[in-house]
């Protein structure tokens, strides 16, 4: 093996990995215009239901969910949903060079992320992608993540994506370690996992395809170091707690008609709430290269207002510990899963009485600089959402933290934490966004 | 403390408990007669859809269900299942009594347990129970399973049922430790580890919901000691192999009106299969004492043949291996979950021909008495199922095995089996089941 040529596209400095970056971003000429739901090419409003759905019958759908809980400040609504039954393969390729672990990551256009250009994983395919429902081209480096596979299986597990947009849908999330050569494609690198914590402090570069594998990320190969050894008992009282919380609360769905949705309006060009709040279904046109077809349509979420996803950590332990929040959202898996202390848009809570925001909402928006250590803004899936933005921080608790936090919270440590992210439905999607941020910088 | 007072019904010999036993089934006077569906106490034959529900709308319900996949014998077939989307509670309260661990019992008639009277946790309860929708007297002992809770939490987890009667039944399987004192109510009784050991080796004594929960016992308190540390690696193999068969196969299931059933013969008497295969849907009238009701009325499933239930072992490392099967039943919560080697009716294969019987099956029968590490028969849910007995089996592997098992098989060690088990729908009822008669024999 040559390792100059294998190691191709394995960066020196970061400044090289930003003109690399630069260069992609030029070559991946792009545009996406707004453009009705009823004008959508390959796409078509249901007769009577008005679900939104593709020709071929993939990829996904956008019809309505009826929500009865008792976990939350409402007891029931109404709402669009995105239905993806479907899983599919968002997969990482690990290879050591020189003993230091390398990422395969790919510069992926996608309609919806800010900045067009992110990061994604070496693997990001739903399974109409990789089916080729839609024609286009094969997807490469799939064959390391389908049977029968080699290589090193580091993490592999079915998780939950948004469960405020998504009823149920989930991705198969896999990091493969290898020591074959591998070709580098045009559009893909090899970055360091401290390269890859550089670009999780920036704005806008990691997609949250990626974020989510690198949640899977042995804690013992991070700066934390070896994992700390799983206190039996302690995570017996967490799996407990989780339980209890499933069996404490309620939660039951129904999808309705898209057009029985209530407090919605409803138009060819968009559906969108009442009060302006929220999110709403939008329409776009995509034209560019490097994808796998040359041009689509499609429709999309857009929020209404950007997100807070915010840990509170102590360091009060031989390792942090993160305040988890028990959180049930519309399209949650069962019940309840895993989510960070705060997992909001404040826009949405704007002439909500103090006594009735989100807990630790204020708390973390309001906190000194020296106690932030984690700040940066990232978009959420660019395949679906629409410049959906969140602001992931990470907030060192004060002696102001009151003591008693509720049944609904819990603290763990990051090894907890990341062991019960290798099992499906434990730790959403924002939680394990949070993780990777955490085992990354 | 007193602890002769507090040890009221600690037996030092196994011939006490018997005759305790016998004494409890002499007092606990039972009559369980067969009756007509449409005349049981207490429900009704919904009309059009057929469907047999209480008329409190709690409880359970036997209704219709249509299975496509591509992971059974047929890719299709309806058949009658049991809906119950309560979850109730199976706990086992346990103490020490100068150092060993004693587990508080009960004896318990269920009407479709084989002897009518066996074994159960400390508290057995669905959620209409505890709730008392019945009005029946209040649950013992439930406080200790119910927030706010003291006592330590060695297993707590939401687990599946038996995937082939019941549509996404699950119940929370608890162990608490308590160091209090506690009033032993009559029909209760402290067994040591060793003594439930003893009984499980006996048919019919156990019941199942005290063997699922048993199988939460940590390994590292049963004569296999120590919890031998849970290899990341080999986990992470484990996890990917179940991940991959979840991602392979395709399970959808449609509720049907119970009346569209096809190749089932629906009458007021009972529902059966045209080729008396399976299992039926009967009636019960139950007389008897030492319930939270003095009598009633229910449907039950009774299944045609005894079943067998088998798990292949290997003792040619530190630790036994079973081997695991990916199996997909009617009700399975997620497509698959890990079942014994062997699970099934042999009777409903008795025409099949040898390459289409179910894999390991002959060979687990036909194993020699010296390969037979464990052997006996045990009631499945007496308050679900009349008389479902099922032949537990451990077969330590022989130099026939074929070393390559398919990728629906895959050997994982004790621990690694305990450690699934801790999560929910990872372990099925079956697997559950032996697991706890490994952990305590």
């Amino acid at each position: 093996m040559d390792d100059l040529t294998e190691e191709t596209l394995v960066f020196q400095r970061i400044a090289d990995f930003h003109e690399w970056f630069a260069e992609r971003r030029a070559a991946s000429a792009c545009s996406v215009t707004r453009a009705r739901l009823d004008q959508l090419d390959g796409w078509h409003i249901q007769q009577g239901t008005g679900t939104i759905q593709h020709h071929s019958g993939k990829f996904f759908a956008v019809d309505g969910l009826e929500i009865s809980t008792d976990h939350a400040s409402v007891s029931s609504w109404t709402q669009p949903i995105i239905i993806q039954p479907e899983s599919g393969i968002l997969g990482i390729l690990v290879k050591r060079f020189h003993g230091v672990p390398h990422f395969l990551m790919q510069a992926k256009v996608e309609p919806g992320n800010i900045g067009l250009l992110q990061l994604s994983p070496t693997v990001q395919a739903t399974r109409s992608n990789y089916t080729r429902v839609h024609k286009g081209k094969a997807v490469p480096y799939l064959e390391y993540f389908q049977a029968p596979r080699r290589g090193r299986i580091l993490s592999d597990v079915l998780q939950s994506e948004q469960g405020s947009w998504f009823l149920h849908k989930r991705n198969r999330n896999m990091i493969i370690e290898i020591t074959d050569d591998v070709e580098v494609l045009e559009d893909f690198c090899w970055l360091t996992a401290a390269q890859l914590g550089e670009l999780l402090r920036w704005d806008h570069v990691v997609n949250m395809d990626s974020r989510t594998v690198l949640a899977g990320w042995p804690l013992a190969e991070t700066h934390w170091g070896r994992d700390a050894a799983i206190d039996r008992d302690q995570l017996s009282e967490l799996l407990s707690w989780f339980t209890e919380a499933k069996s404490r609360y309620q939660l039951t769905r129904q999808r309705i008609p898209l057009t029985n949705v209530k407090n919605w309006i409803i138009s060819p060009e968009r559906i969108v709430h009442e009060n302006d709040a929220y999110f709403a279904i939008v329409g776009v046109d995509v034209k560019g290269a490097g994808r796998e077809v040359a041009g689509w349509s499609q429709p999309m979420i857009e929020p209404r207002h950007p997100g807070v996803v915010a840990f509170v950590t102590r360091h009060d332990g031989d390792e942090p510990r993160v305040l988890v929040h028990a959180h049930t959202q519309a399209g949650t898996h069962d019940v309840v899963e895993m989510a960070p202390t705060v997992q909001c848009a404040p826009g949405n809570y704007e002439d909500t009485p103090p006594d009735r925001r989100p807990s630790f909402l204020d708390y973390v928006l309001s906190a000194g600089r020296e106690r932030v250590l984690f700040d940066a803004l990232h978009s959420e899936e660019g395949g679906r959402f629409y410049q959906a933005e969140n602001r992931y921080l990470v907030v060192e608790a004060g002696p102001d933290l009151p003591e008693e936090t509720g049944p609904d919270f819990a603290w763990m440590t990051l090894s907890q934490l990341a062991e019960l992210a290798r099992y499906g439905n434990y730790v959403n999607v924002e939680a394990r966004n949070l993780l990777a941020c955490l085992l990354f910088t």
